[in-house]
C-alpha cells in the first residue's frame, strides 16, 4: 500500500530565546517516524518557523508535542515584536505530500485542533481548506487585531469567537489557527534592471489579488546586493498556476517594459512535481505523471 | 545522518515462466526495507528485469537471495532466447539513487560477486564502473559469444576468464555479471513526420558513438501507432548530458531537417533531478541544488 505523507508548518511566538525554540524541535523528534526537515527563526518578527513531514499520524503527534511545549513556554503577556499573532503556536496548516489531499488533510487539522482544545484548553480557529465558515478562510481575517485585541473582541463580538473553545482566548497561550493548504512555492524572478518600479508594476501586474494569475501573490523588491529589481512571489497552488506559467508571465510583462530577464531562484524546498510538470512543458513530454518520478516511487514503497 | 540508497536492476534469463519470477521477486521482498519498484518479463527474450530500491545493505541482501533462487531455477542448458546472455542471472548492476556515488556501489557490486562466488560457487565478471580491467567496462565484450560460446572460450582464452572464481562457468547457471553505472533514463522524441529515415539521421548525428553527444545513445523508429518518426534515445549519464540538451538538439537537427517536433516521451521512472535540471535552465534558476528537492530531503531524513 501507497504511505501518505504530509507536512505540517507550524508558527511560534518565539524567535529570540534559542533555548525554548530547541525545546520545541526536540518535542518534534521524540516522535519516532517524523523528520524536522525545516526550523528557522527571525528576531525581528520574534517568531520560528519548524516543517515537519512524514506519515500523518506521527506529524499530528509531533505538531501536539511542540505546540504543548509552546503554550508551557511562551507567554505573548510578555511578547513583542512587529509580526501580527494570536497564539503561543500561531497557526498551524497541515500540507498534503504524497498519496494525500487537502480535504484529508483538513480533517487532520479539526483532529488536531480538538486534542488542543481538549488537552490544553487553548482555544481554536479554523482557516484555509479548515475553515468552518468562509470568511475564516482567509488567515488575515482570523488574526485581525492580534492576541491583545481579540482577547477583548471575543468577549463583544459572538463572529470573532473560536471555533473550538472559548470564548476567552488562553491567558498566555491566546488560541491555536489549524489549517490545510497547499504546498507553498517561494520563487523570484530578476529582472536586468535596477529600476524597481518595473519589478513592481509587473507583481502588479501578474498576482491574483489585482486580477492576473489565480494563486500568486507578488511584490517588486530591490536586491541590494546584486543591484537588480526582483519579482517576488508565493505561488499557493503550483498545480493551477505552474512555475512556467508564471515565469512566462513576468517575462512577458518585462519585454513589454523593454527588459530582460537576468535569471530566477527558488528559495528553500520544492516539490519534484512542480520540477516536473516545468520540465514536461519545456520538453513537451506527453502523459507524464508525478506516479512516474522516481523519488515518489521511493516514498510510497520505502517508509514505514 | 543523511541516508543512503541505491537501485538495483538484475536481469534474469527467464521470461516465460511467471512461478519461477515470482520466486525471485519473493526472495527479493524477503528483505526487511527494500521496495521491489519494477518487475517486467519479456517472453520473446525470455527475459525478467527486477528493479530494487532502498539502503545499500538491504538492496544487496535482496539482489543476492534473488541470485541465488535464480541459480537453483534457472538451466541454462535448456533456456531459449534472443537476447544474448551468459548467466542465470545475467547482469546485476548497482546503481547510486541518493547520498551515494558510484564508486561506492562499485564497491558494492564486488562484495555482491564475492558472496556470489562463496556461497553460490558461481563465477562472477565484473563490467562498467565495476570492471577491474578496460577491456571489460563494456558489457557486449564480456557477454560476447554467450553462454555455450564462453563455456568452452575460458578453457582455451585465459582472457575470457572469470574476474572471480572459475576458470569454468557453473554448469546450468553460466556466470553473474555484476557491475555499477548510472541511472539510464529512456526518452523519445516524437517527430512530425512519418519519414523514419530522418529520425535515423537524427539519431546518427546526436549518438556518443558516432561523435555526437556524450553518454547519449539513440535510434530512428517508426511508431507505427501514430504513424510519426522517432527518435528513441537511452541517456546513461543524464548529469553530464542533461534531457533538455538532448531535446534541443534533437529540435536542432530537426529545424535543419524542415521537421517539426511532435511531443516527447519519457519510458519507466524518472529522478526528480534530471527533471530539476531540465526546469533549471527553463526558469533560468540559478544555483538550483538537488538538496532543494523536497522529496530528496524526505528520503534522506524518513527511511530507516
Amino acid at each position: 500500500m501507497a504511505r501518505r505523507i504530509i507536512e505540517c508548518v507550524p508558527n511560534f511566538s518565539e524567535g529570540r530565546n534559542p533555548e525554548t525554540v530547541a525545546r520545541i524541535a526536540d518535542a518534534v523528534t521524540s516522535v519516532p517516524g517524523v523528520a524536522l526537515i525545516g526550523k528557522e527563526s527571525d528576531p525581528d518578527h520574534n517568531r520560528s518557523v519548524l516543517t515537519i513531514a512524514g506519515p500523518p499520524e506521527a506529524v499530528s503527534e509531533a505538531a501536539f508535542r511542540a505546540v504543548q511545549v509552546a503554550v508551557q513556554c511562551i507567554d505573548l503577556r510578555c511578547h513583542q515584536g512587529v509580526h501580527p499573532r494570536l497564539g503561543a503556536a500561531d497557526v498551524v496548516p497541515f500540507v498534503p505530500i504524497l498519496n494525500t489531499t487537502l480535504e484529508e488533510c483538513a480533517a487532520y487539522a479539526h483532529t488536531f485542533g480538538r486534542r488542543v482544545w481538549n488537552e490544553l484548553q487553548v482555544p481554536v480557529y479554523f482557516y484555509e481548506s479548515a475553515a468552518l465558515s468562509e470568511d475564516r478562510r482567509r488567515l488575515e481575517n482570523v488574526r485581525r487585531g492580534g492576541f491583545e485585541k481579540v482577547c477583548e473582541l471575543v468577549r463583544q463580538t459572538p463572529e470573532r469567537r473560536p471555533d473550538l473553545g472559548g470564548p476567552d482566548l488562553h491567558p498566555s497561550a491566546g488560541a491555536v489557527i489549524a489549517g490545510a493548504r497547499k504546498f507553498l512555492l517561494a520563487f523570484n524572478v530578476n529582472l536586468d534592471t535596477e529600476d524597481v518600479a518595473i519589478a513592481r508594476a509587473i507583481a502588479v501586474k501578474i498576482r491574483a489579488s489585482s486580477g492576473g494569475l489565480p494563486h500568486v501573490k507578488a511584490m517588486g523588491v530591490l536586491l541590494a546586493s546584486r543591484n537588480l529589481a526582483q519579482v517576488s512571489m508565493n505561488l499557493t497552488d503550483f498545480e493551477v498556476t505552474p512555475l512556467h506559467v508564471v515565469f512566462e508571465a513576468v517575462e512577458r510583462e518585462a519585454a513589454l517594459r523593454g527588459v530582460r530577464i537576468a535569471g530566477s531562484e527558488v528559495i528553500g524546498l520544492m516539490p519534484a512535481t512542480a520540477l516536473a510538470m516545468a520540465a514536461a512543458h519545456a520538453l513537451r513530454i506527453e502523459n507524464f505523471h508525478s506516479r512516474q518520478i522516481l523519488e515518489n516511487r521511493l516514498l510510497s514503497n520505502l517508509i514505514d
